[in-house]
């Protein structure tokens, strides 16, 4: 992986280090993520323990790596695309960590919901899940490659999802409608649902961190003609 | 306001001026809320598509933020507090620019529901909505002395935000088994509360920053006892 053209082995071997833990950071969260699920669709409680009991690790290395960042500027003073990576590494981080947070919420409605009752709400989670699951191993891969039209890919599933979204809240509206005694418990499955949806977004937002960490450009907030423009 | 000890006069005019424009920037956030607010409140559709408008300037705000930010880094290769306060600017203007998404999140509810319809529901909004728009108030003020002490008193006034926000819910949720055809509008009412709820989240997030820059130590994910024996 080539960063700017500086001389020193050292600084890039430090670069390097970072990148590799933020991988490590983000296939923890994938885990997390994927552990979350499972334990929501077999209403495996012990596995959802585990996955809350581990949201700490995900938010000790996010601090980790910003420690490490805001070292490496101290230290190298680095410019351009090297000074470009370590914006993308600090930024990408937050996002994780949310994403870590997810997991954890969606751990604790597993934990909080007697299973009998919610198994045929749960039902309709998974494949939501499983969308935002492959956003984040793909934009992941696209990270560890530093990859744009990798990038590009993945933020176009964020449609996918989305729609997915609506229609998982729709059926979840019906099934209110249906039984209002229920909407306490409903309602849980929804803010999962949203919380799942929102992982998407942060999967967009870690694609905009490798464009303008490849391109030079804040493609944040630009319509899509203008971001074609860039890519 | 003095930050690290370096001779540069100019370099010091540039970090001023950086910080100025992140309170700019709150500002403009703090009025979109308010105005979104009120546009709910009052159903006043010309001022929540003002809110709808605007939000772009907000966005353009934390691009531009950013761009100095890295450009300072660049150039002046900021070292200890300099640093410091560089790295907690980056980070509170991602939080002011998502508090700015909520403002026109709520301005697009506003626009959405009929009026008629949604009054009853819109009202207690209100409430929360101020308390939200109190604690941003207060986070930028400790923000502009970078005032620790005030900053660890906004923290705490989530927990009030939280409880009201918990209130709100419970109320939306006896209104929509009460009338289980609304439940699509009031979900729409409840979405926002969240959103607003997360507004206090948010200026957690800058609270923690302000620390960071005053003490040199990140306290996200840290328990209570460990927080205080910090400050």
């Amino acid at each position: 992986m080539h960063f700017g053209r500086h001389i020193s082995g050292q600084f890039n071997a430090e670069l390097e280090s970072i990148r590799t833990h933020v991988l490590g950071m983000g296939g923890l969260v994938e885990q997390q993520l994927s552990f979350a699920m499972q334990a929501l669709h077999k209403d495996d409680i012990e596995l959802a323990k585990k996955v809350v009991r581990d949201d700490h690790k995900v938010n000790a290395m996010e601090v980790s790596i910003d420690e490490a960042c805001t070292r490496i500027i101290a230290k190298r003073q680095p410019t351009a695309k090297d000074l470009r990576l370590v914006m993308a590494i600090i930024k990408t981080i937050t996002d994780l960590e949310r994403i870590g947070d997810v997991a954890s919420r969606i751990a604790r409605v597993a934990i909080e919901q007697p299973s009998t009752k919610q198994q045929k709400f749960h039902v309709s989670l998974e494949p939501l899940c499983r969308q935002a699951i492959t956003m984040l191993h793909q934009v992941l891969d696209a990270f560890a490659r530093m990859d744009v039209d990798a990038a590009a890919e993945v933020y176009k599933l964020d449609d996918k999802l989305d729609a997915e979204y609506e229609a998982v809240v729709r059926q979840l509206m019906t099934y209110m409608m249906e039984d209002p005694k229920n909407i306490p418990n409903i309602l849980q499955v929804m803010w999962s649902a949203r919380a799942i949806e929102r992982v998407g977004d942060r999967c967009q937002n870690i694609c905009e961190y490798i464009i303008y960490f490849v391109k030079g450009k804040d493609i944040r907030h630009l319509d899509q003609k203008a971001i074609n423009d860039i890519l």
